[in-house]
């Protein structure tokens, strides 16, 4: 029953076809959405100009640009996460205007560019094996209408590297830093700006990192106050946090 | 070697007193932050107003005690978190203005409670026995100068008291959701809101909750893109990082 | 907005009063559940005879006191788990026609005793350790109306006594098998029934039993297909289904 | 020593030919199975038409083959699970009347197609990922005589979609519930019927999903007392203990 | 029924008093272990003086006393485990002839002290602080019948206290290796000789000893060839089987 | 310095050419070892015929080839474990008198066949998956001189197939038993029997499995007192141990 | 047989009473650390002045005391770790000349306090809960012979304090570095000098501490190379190891 | 701002064409790096001829010859660890000089061999499949200019190898010991020298294993007071700290 019904039905009460008990009967049988009543949303600005986003993983190339056709019949931009080269090669082929980043596995189609996040967003790694991750967290950013200051291996080791980067650090309104092995750039970073902190363990290192839990404990056992944490190499749901952030 | 050390060095120079190489060379050999040079930060407004925060744990009344008077001295707002009912006691016996919290064991001086947060924060709870890390994240949200919207015992097994609280949800500009076992909250708020949800696992539970394992990695893989997660049972630093989010 | 509000405002429409456009920008902004659509429930039998269910453990004597005495008016049976002895003297006072059973902390109100159950549902432990936890289960199967068979102490070890027992175990609708240790008591009683088995890892044994996990994942593990888990030490929750799976 | 063994044995008992202390010790000396008293089983009706169940994983295409060919000679119904797609081509080229899934790994000779269920079987899962054990589940369920009612993609971050079910949910005798990441959805669901909830933790997800572990404690620890769980991606286990529980 | 009730049956089968069809029908009916039949058991010898054994923990002084004064009824020997100290001395005062050893915890009562081994076992341990598990161990193999020889202190830190045992520990049938932190004694102890060695892991140790997992998990991976592996502080498990093996 | 040299040395001391004190001084820089004083050993007996063992994981085909050639001509019997195909078909093409099995990934020279164990060794496995690690334990068990009983497919969940074997169970010295999933198999055989049982878990099982971890887990905590456990998937540490146990 | 016996056989071999091959078989019997062939040891150097070393733990207050006043015999120095504030009170009341630390436990006994090490060593902590095991790090150094430099709190998210005593730091021939929660500063730390750094995890924190385990994980996975580790809490042995690197 | 800016800076302030207070406002502003103010180091001899040290994995063929290039233009030594075959073999192929070690996947060009450690550092290894993490320890101990002593194959489950090398390992000024499966070699090297002990887990073994953690944590939980642990398979960690010690 959608509203046209529901209207329908309120005038059949009023034309007295329909008896009001029988009216209230009618609705308690139906499931609430059914009747258009959309969520109630104060925050809709901060949905405008949303990507669209898939998963790549787990379902085939054909799939993927079936999907991808279709949303953006109705959507200016749309991020396809963990593809690999293959997928991105047939999506890319098979619809004009997107773009494959190999080192992330992210197939990008961005043709709204509007700016819609109030100030910059910083995306900072430790190491260089930390940069797929970095890369699908600053494409997100991106493609959600945010300007985007990429720092790279600025890792705790090298303590000299993040002091130099204090400026540019503390220009950002909302940061994202990613760092495997012991995790330890977001409790650094997020001692020297005052800004939210969103860290990413990724799954970079070996032994003990056991595949980025070494990270992750790291992270949520930070002694800065400012850093919160999503799940091991979720680049992209740390861009999406920024993105939400920055728009406020 | 202060500012005014630096200054009387540039005067000697100046003055001829101290050769320009001199000069140099005793400024190769200070620690950079001596001659105050205060770290950039863009976003001091973030700062304006900030309780100084004070872990009771691990230290004795007296130390407690003594901490704070000296804090209070230049801070509007002092929060002391993780005290016993016999710290609560004798900080607040031997400090005027402050109020103790039994449920969350928060200490808490208020004494200026201007609003500086842009909206509203709303604190989330998925039962009863959340309450005390949801308290800690509420005294933690009002004392940075927020309003803050509590609601209690709305877990997902009971789906229609969440469904009632759509809207008050939907006016938050931040939410902090805690849970306890299998943490699932965070997801099912962050699926009706827009806004960032910072999700606070809690030690609730027994037997396979493992103290809070549960709800963690329940909330790190959650399907919705808008949560991010603090430590098992911080509530407080939820409630700092929303503060930050609602400055912005 | 309750079902009154709802056949009033359908009466304004009727009369014209209200327009139609009108009552359905009403409608829209009215949480669902405010109108008193109840969810739609095919196994309404499935909750009669119901008992509530009260959780003391981080609850004062007191609280839980109240919350009995006020669940009591309207509920002929409520249980009350996890109380210490303390709590239980204390509920049991001031409350008539409660009884404490101090081995599984169980506090009970059995005043409606009718069997709603269509068979009877075995109650099984491995060791006399277990058997607080098989406590716990049976009450919560006897107070939801069924008839019980308890079997204590047939662990795998000692697999004569577990095949003694074979008849009486056949002659149950479900069962529930409580185990610590290895937790290998499902399996092999799985092996010899037909019916669903409800395995409860408890947190009985040292060492490597880790709490409890070494049993739950056995049974997690179990090679007969009739095996079900639930989390370690929950008796209560075994009860619980398995009093469900008998009225079906 | 078969049932005729035994009367044979008893004959010479009658006829003198064997002393009653001979026949006693012979008789000591015999595994009680082999005289042919079968286990005593009160519910032999869950039994029939109960399918043979192969495991594939392992075994060579021909093992596969040879055993499902004997099989199939007393049974109508055979599942195989966990079958690549090879072994699936293999057999059912091999054996007619066979259908391979390769979503699932499931291959199926469907030949008695009984409804011996009481009522209707909801498989319910989160996400589209989730479909291949889902699948395994309604293959099971089906085989085992049941009428089925899948339901995909209704994850508790759109809970919108949850509630547009709550009908075909509620008509459900017993409901399976698979989902991976944070494991969620079987206490959403569980909150909203009265019936048994099977919950099957996926191993779908990344980082600190920890291979469906994240999934299988958030199940474990549901808030919901209808949920019980089985072990992770094993759809085959939740739809063979739904099928006895709707036989029931 | 029991012999006698079969030895009738047979006797009214012979007498023609009940058919044979009849005969059997009844038998089928009962629990094979009712008839009587005792499990076959070539190694009776294996079990001539075991003592009774009783675990303490979990149980009443008063419920510990009743058990082993029943048990001394039929049996010369019995161990009681885990006892504290206000057990170890109700016990010994209510029922003469025990001792209570508060070091581990072991009440026993050892009036048949035949030796049964055939040779000597070595109970070793590698600190002072695995003594109570030692000694678990070494009353278990002693009221089990077996000479003992104790060596302690001589953990793999300090290799030339072991290699000044070599004599000793290889006059040893089987050896008993107690060892907590990094458990590396038995596969030193292994390579020294040729008997079996039982490795007992204890929960001795700090941080990431785990509460004795370092240890298990390092005994488990032994480089020795005749090394196998018990519980966590499972003394008298290790004591038990190595009396086994001495009774071969 | 070999015995030679010792005995040159006395001589020379006799001779008096070398001072006593020379020859104390002389003695003590050498490593005992090199005087040729082999370990003292009173079990020499559990030694002879032992057959050498090499583990041919992580060395080329050329490398085990060479090794075997070289062991085979000292040593009657030759184990090489974890041998893959290819390995395996090298190994017995270039050595005659070999013999590859390739389920369990053994190589076997067999050449002294002389039984030396006092009894039959039963090597017991819980389902078809658990052959591989038991074929390694019988194999084993054979080239050390036992007889051994296999005895394959009686896991719990069909607990009438182990009552069948009880007999063949207990006319064992020592039994090995691998299981994999939630391993219950050595409680239940350990309860039948009264000999030492080897457990060995089996990484068989999927999910909750964690690689045979729920199985070792199960063994570690077993009830039966007469268990030991080895490393999971340690069929030829199993077998060793045995065998070593079935020569006392 | 000690040297004495030694020199009066090879007197005898000299004399003729004892013949040569006589004298070897006498030897090959004797244990050789009994002939007082002390381990050769180049580094003695290293081992002057080491203090004894005493874990209290575990121990009665009289033991401690009679080990303590035993070893004060011989030794100048003694270090009693992991001693309550009764034990610390018992010894230094009955021993004269021990100093009680009650933040770390420690009681010390420090007669000979000549400086050994060749350079400063520097013991360092991230935050103030951390000092009493950077307490029980610096009494070792101490007791050891060398010269300490303390920093406290200098955690990571307050770089500003780290970077303030590069110069500190920098003078130190070896740092200990103590850190709980995420364990960072090692990693910062190590990147600011160039000598050995180790690395002590604290069991400071609260849930995802894992009790110390996030921290243990960080440091092993170290970005710094010039990082090794030792145990949770093992302040004395950082200490023990720096004081050894110094002292070469 | 670079040092000559600084420099022109103090010019102008002598000049009298920047004011005192304009100098220092334009010098707060600077990152203090910038200035070109070096870490004070006092212990640069640490770094004299320390090789360049790249990390292979992750990084192409192409990448790791560039970068080789370009440090090798600099600095005489280079060290690449973690290479495959097929880098190795480009790199080593299109720069001269490199020499690529299969088993340990390091590449090394050694073109300084100066000798500045001041003793001998010993490698051991506890078994043949140790082998590749020693080499890579050894490779990268000899690079920095160390004499090195490799001992191999003396695990303690044959303790009479190891005691055959007490002098060699007494003879070494640091000790890098690498052990897989229970990782209890350092604690019996630990125990017969007196300097220090770097323990290497390895991953090598299998099952219980879990891939090194078993030989992590008893390495970690060792009784020996002189060892200190890097990350599972860290050979190089390992190595340089040797050095960075060995030039003390």
């Amino acid at each position: 029953m959608d509203p046209d019904q529901l209207r329908s039905l309120l005038e059949q009460v009023r034309s007295g076809v329909v008896d009001i008990d029988v009216a209230i009967a009618r609705m308690r049988h139906l499931p609430f959405e059914d009747l258009g009543f959309a969520k109630v949303d104060h925050h809709r600005a901060l949905r405008h100009g949303m990507p669209e986003v898939v998963l790549a993983k787990g379902k085939t190339n054909e799939q993927v640009s079936a999907i991808a056709a279709r949303l953006l019949e109705n959507s200016s931009n749309v991020l396809i996460t963990r593809a690999d080269p293959e997928c991105g090669h047939a999506v890319t082929q098979q619809i004009p205007g997107g773009e494959y980043f190999p080192l992330s596995g992210v197939i990008r189609f961005w043709r709204d560019r509007t700016i819609r996040g109030r100030g910059k967003i910083a995306v900072v790694c430790a190491g260089t094996s930390d940069i797929p991750v970095a890369e699908e967290a600053q494409l997100t950013v991106e493609v959600m209408g945010n300007e985007v200051d990429t720092i790279h291996d600025i890792g705790v080791a090298g303590i000299h590297r993040l002091m130099q980067n204090r400026e540019r650090l503390s220009e950002a309104r909302v940061i994202v830093v990613c760092a495997g092995m012991e995790g330890a750039l977001p409790s650094a970073v997020g001692g020297l700006v005052s800004c939210p902190v969103i860290a990413v363990p990724t799954s970079i290192g070996y032994g003990a990192s056991f595949h980025g839990l070494a990270a992750l404990l790291g992270m949520l056992n930070s002694c800065a106050s400012n850093v919160t944490v999503v799940n091991i190499d979720n680049g992209f749901g740390a861009g999406y946090v920024a993105s939400l952030i920055n728009r406020l």
